[in-house]
């Protein structure tokens, strides 16, 4: 095993595939045009069906256009995956995605530069429609194969752009919906999923730190929260006799932001990012104002507090400006937290590599929360420069995604050596 | 002149008028129908042309579709008119326009019961399109009759709503917009302009009084305010690190209306009645944030004031969260002085009936406030139960009517008396 602590990825050649594959779909601003069912994310598909093809890879794609690479192994064991997703939100970057599929890549083709064959078979994936999109359905392909979807939702499915059935889209790419069910990943086919993606925030660049294991998945909590005054005439009508629907809801906004602030935790968010109002009219005192929190947080005890302070904050305005305020939920996701054997073996792994052992919350979703349903999940999040993501800014360091691969690598030969000495596989779905 | 001093409208007949011609557009939320251009405004109009005909009247529609009612006097002198407007707002109130209209017709026919002929010709009028409509333009009539239209503007306006062009809706009400030349009022043709309307607000009725003369139609200011900030990732980013530019926009409401409320005028009225955002995505902070303001003022200083304290808010703002905030302005419609004369007889005729001679600012626009540029112009405001107006609940009390009209129709004998004795009528436009 010792030659096996000195091996490490080749990152010129990952550079370059890094850059060729961002040449599909880049766009006038440099960003990435390359969302679910476009005909960049057709390319992008075949383009690493031929690279994994060259590399004497197994390639399928299955029935809802995942893409799949397999590598022997050498005992009859369940398999250890890794990847991420290839689409982009539209003018998206170019590392959010492929650089996980791109990891994998290299950590496979490093394997058979050396000639090492593991005990576990070793899948790659590309997995489809991660990101939001046209049909309102985010992390598709890893949902399918999770059993997160059904035919007939997908049957009922429409683009909200152009009413574009999804079944069409899904066609266009090769696969078809009606064989969903084919996709499906049975319990104790694999034996862990590893995937590897950019932080998105600024922890670990405040921190210096390369990467870091995460060891949750954040829960996403909505609420519509709907603010009803009194429309009036805005000359007419006095200062002190206003019920002005807008006014109260700037109260509810500033008052949760101070809320947020209060708890001064890295891994709990808020943000209203969706707002409407009637009548919307220059010379008329809103009369209703529709919003739309989003919530992220994993922690069941903080989650209790902020809905407490919230309660309290709506009582106080609603008693002292004699509004309505109604909210009802539109999203209640529980977290998910990374198997624990995964987490421990990217931790040895970062640490062997000269880095702290510290763990992240991810707040953003990904496809290792569906996978988690299945088998062991866990990922690695490699640094964001300025936190930027979902847009053409997005970047990170190479010498950050080196010390991040070379920890991956690591991760999967101690996972193929540690897992299935006695245990089984089982399923670690967060609470 | 004693017997005119116990002359008095019949509101019996005045109410029976009022409420025959709201039935013209009611719908079935209690509401008035009447927008311009529409068959109930159409309707109204031979409704009116109608009534005013069978006492006996001279009746004329200019190009413009506004109603005129003429009656004679004993001398060859300038005109007295009176009168408002018998359009509605969507779902509006039986009592804004149709009051002034049918105040001025009961006024009329009081006098004519009471074979009174006055010195001057006296003539009734409803203008054509005063309140807000779907081609954009407002107080149309009296707009017309003043000079502030032009052909070229009113052949290239359109309804936001359908694209008809305006000229086939003024067509459609029998007005021609090729002949507005022809509507314009001669400088010296009217001896003066009074209107009677509700007051829209409860100024009047929480000092418990029926009327007030108006001393000041409003100035109205614009100003579109545009907040940018980040969009970024709603999880992913920090609190700390977020520049969001509905924060701050919640921030810069709830300044405006501290700096409002620290004025503490009953003639300052600030709204922020338009918000609209982007991206507007319930998993991105949003990027921008723009809104109206909408601000009723009419004391220069008082203006330059409240426009300083907006300004070191917006630069509070901008420092402490890292937005960016400009402002446009979209209007700048500076108050309109009503005539001296005119408030004078109006308050003479109030203490007559036994009212305090309070005088207030009209805090919405009025065909009033365009008349002041063509003759002496003067308004009387009646008391609004609750404030409310532009909607089915606007109400005005019989008892609050019948003061009021009796004090208008004193207001028109003294004016009658007292103008064009030694001096030429004048123009009287606000600063």
């Amino acid at each position: 095993m010792d030659y096996l602590k000195k091996l490490s990825i080749n990152m010129k050649r990952f550079e370059k595939n890094l850059f060729d594959l961002a040449k599909i779909g880049r766009n006038e601003h440099g960003g990435i045009d390359r969302a679910f069912g476009s005909s960049e994310d057709k390319s992008a598909r075949a383009w690493l069906k031929d690279y994994w093809t060259d590399m004497g890879i197994d390639v399928r794609m299955d029935e809802m256009a995942n893409l799949w690479g397999e590598l022997e192994g050498t005992e009859e064991l369940a398999k250890i995956a890794m990847g991420s997703h290839h689409d982009a939100v539209p003018n998206g970057g170019m590392y959010d995605g492929p650089l996980g599929v791109l990891m994998a890549t290299e950590i496979a083709q490093t394997l058979i530069d050396h000639h090492i064959t593991l005990r576990h078979p070793l899948s790659l994936v590309s997995f489809t429609g991660e990101e939001p999109n046209e049909f309102n359905i985010s992390t598709i392909g890893s949902k399918a194969v999770s059993g997160k979807l059904t035919v007939e939702k997908l049957r009922n499915t429409v683009s909200v752009k152009d009413g574009r059935p999804f079944a069409q889209a899904m066609s266009a790419l090769g696969g078809d919906i009606e064989k969903l069910e084919n996709v499906k990943i049975d319990k104790g086919e694999y034996a862990a999923f590893l995937e590897c993606h950019i932080e998105q925030g600024k922890r670990l660049e405040k921190r210096d730190l390369s990467c870091a294991a995460v060891n949750c998945i954040t829960g996403i909590y909505r609420e519509i929260i709907r603010v009803t005054g009194e429309a009036n005439h805005a000359g007419t009508t006095l200062m002190q006799d206003r019920k002005d629907a807008l006014t109260a809801s700037a109260e509810y906004i500033l008052g949760i932001e101070k809320i947020l602030k209060n708890m001064n935790d890295e891994e709990v968010t808020g943000t209203i990012g969706c707002i409407s109002m009637l009548p919307n009219s220059a010379n008329i005192i809103p009369e209703t104002v529709e919003m739309m929190l989003d919530l992220r947080i994993s922690n069941f005890e903080k989650k209790k507090t902020f809905l407490q302070c919230v309660s309290d904050l709506q009582t106080r305005i609603e008693e002292s400006r004699g509004v309505k305020i109604t909210r009802t939920i539109n999203l209640d996701q529980p977290h998910t937290v990374m198997d624990e054997q995964v987490v421990k073996a990217i931790q040895d792994a970062i640490v062997q590599a000269g880095q702290p052992e510290i763990t992240l919350v991810s707040m953003a979703g990904h496809d290792a929360a569906n996978m988690a349903s299945v088998t062991r999940s866990g990922m690695i999040f490699v640094q964001s420069v300025n936190g930027k993501s979902h847009c053409a800014e997005e970047f990170t360091k190479i010498s950050d995604i080196e010390v991040t691969a070379n920890a991956m690598l690591k991760a999967i030969l101690l996972l193929d050596e540690r897992l299935d000495r006695e245990t089984k596989p089982k399923t670690m779905k967060g609470d």
